[in-house]
């Protein structure tokens, strides 16, 4: 447990992916120290059953917790989409996932109450976002993008075939019923990366709701309304310690980080979860 | 055990990438049964350990032979790149892998001693290729193409993007020391889909070989040299009958497989094999 009075917030992900949530943690609550769990030798979990999903999500988000996590987020969709209550049922601490808040962000910005979700194959069959959605009174069109991820992975960022496949997949997303859709939520975390190429390519009138900032503003939120600690300002200056923790390689973790979370990547350690 | 005099042959695969090379048996050795075990909720297994994926191997083959299998096919690049002696050590009967017979036939067809490989990260980084083709005094450029897995699970096999990214990755394959290569190795499963494709975007000198179909020769030729029975022509006629095993949904695999195998996928029974 850490003695500072600085909140220490546990991220957890499958992999590299929620990085990019934690990038935009960092820029939101710069005066927090952060834990970072990625079950690299595990992923992906979209080809898991839910009740596995939630054995392994357990498993890593205890593990966060007894390094001195106090708050722990959700940073992988699937795990959120599969396993959140049962995740947050196995804490002690405040658990906050990543779809509700893209979800909520969704539904403010649309004026049309129409919104299209893309993420990968995993998400969009469990159809999360669409139950938050529809129960706040917004349409859903959902769209699985299942090359985005490897064109990422690839480094492919801002790259014409990127670009192709993004004018494929965006033109399907936006037919029919959702032609009129104002509002395009980024339910995969590694989206964020291609958010300006995604911009480019999405009609003009549609707002792009990154769930990575709409977590990482339901994170503020939370710690505004219930903050961890009776900080004194003074205290709460400083660069944020950054520790990461991975299941497979730590050097590969390290190099793939690096730009996911667009800082070096430094202290990870190598963590052999049991199965 | 089977009481028929028909060979029954055991093909193991990560998931439903090693129906191409059942597909080149089927075409190859007719007069023959098959058991396909598809481990499709561990993998992929590109981003495990050797000692996870040998594990995972074992008990997959151990579960094909106590099927009945008689001849154990490994058609998955990663496990026989990471862990063919464990396999072959574990098993009471003859084990075929993918990395061997491929690469032998390109040692074969390259007159000038140069051969580009192409596969996943997780084959290309485990340089299997390489060893297998330098010991045969064959020079090799190993050329990972990430892309091409989720291209074809998207059914893309005759798409513009995924010729465009064939360009990219043959052209980067077919440079510097490879410009001469006249072989190109299909060092993955999933790419005989998109070998028509490859076909039109490889240098017209370049032969392409198709380790799917270099392991069915390899496995009628062991059946010749040593057949599992003296069985009697009359009895060796008939169709074959196929029975397939997945770890993950038997659904899933049935309409993923179809497209793999060219022909329908039937009966396909859930596996739950112990971590």
């Amino acid at each position: 447990m850490t003695t500072s009075r600085r909140p220490t917030i546990g991220v957890f992900d499958s992999g590299v992916g929620g990085l990019t949530v934690l990038r935009a943690l960092l820029q939101r609550i710069p005066d927090a120290d952060y834990l970072y769990f990625g079950d690299t030798a595990r992923l992906p979990y979209g080809s898991k059953s839910a009740a596995t999903v939630a054995h392994y999500a357990t498993g890593a988000v205890h593990y966060l917790q007894d390094h001195g996590a106090e708050l722990l987020v959700i940073a992988c969709n699937t795990a959120t989409a599969l396993a959140f209550n049962e995740i947050k049922s196995a804490s002690r601490v405040g658990v906050i996932g990543v779809v509700e808040p893209g979800a909520e962000a969704a539904a403010k910005a649309t004026r049309r109450k129409n919104v299209v979700v893309i993420g990968t194959d995993a998400t969009i069959s469990s159809h999360a976002y669409q139950r938050a959605l529809q129960s706040k009174g917004v349409a859903v069109r959902e769209k699985a993008c299942p090359l985005f991820v490897p064109l990422v992975e690839e480094g492919w960022v801002e790259h014409g075939v990127t670009e192709q496949v993004a004018r494929i997949y965006l033109s399907e997303a936006f037919s029919d019923d959702a032609r009129d859709a104002d509002v395009l939520v980024l339910g995969c975390t590694h989206y964020p990366l291609i958010k300006p190429l995604l911009r480019r390519v999405a009609p003009d009138h549609v707002n792009i709701v990154d769930s990575a900032e709409s977590t990482a503003h339901a994170v503020a939120e939370q710690l505004r309304i219930a903050p961890l600690h009776s900080a004194e300002e003074s205290e709460k200056r400083g660069v944020p310690r950054l520790k990461f923790f991975a299941t497979d390689s730590a050097e590969k973790f390290k190099k793939m980080g690096t730009r996911f979370l667009g800082r070096p990547v430094e202290e990870v350690e190598h963590v052999d979860l049991k199965e």
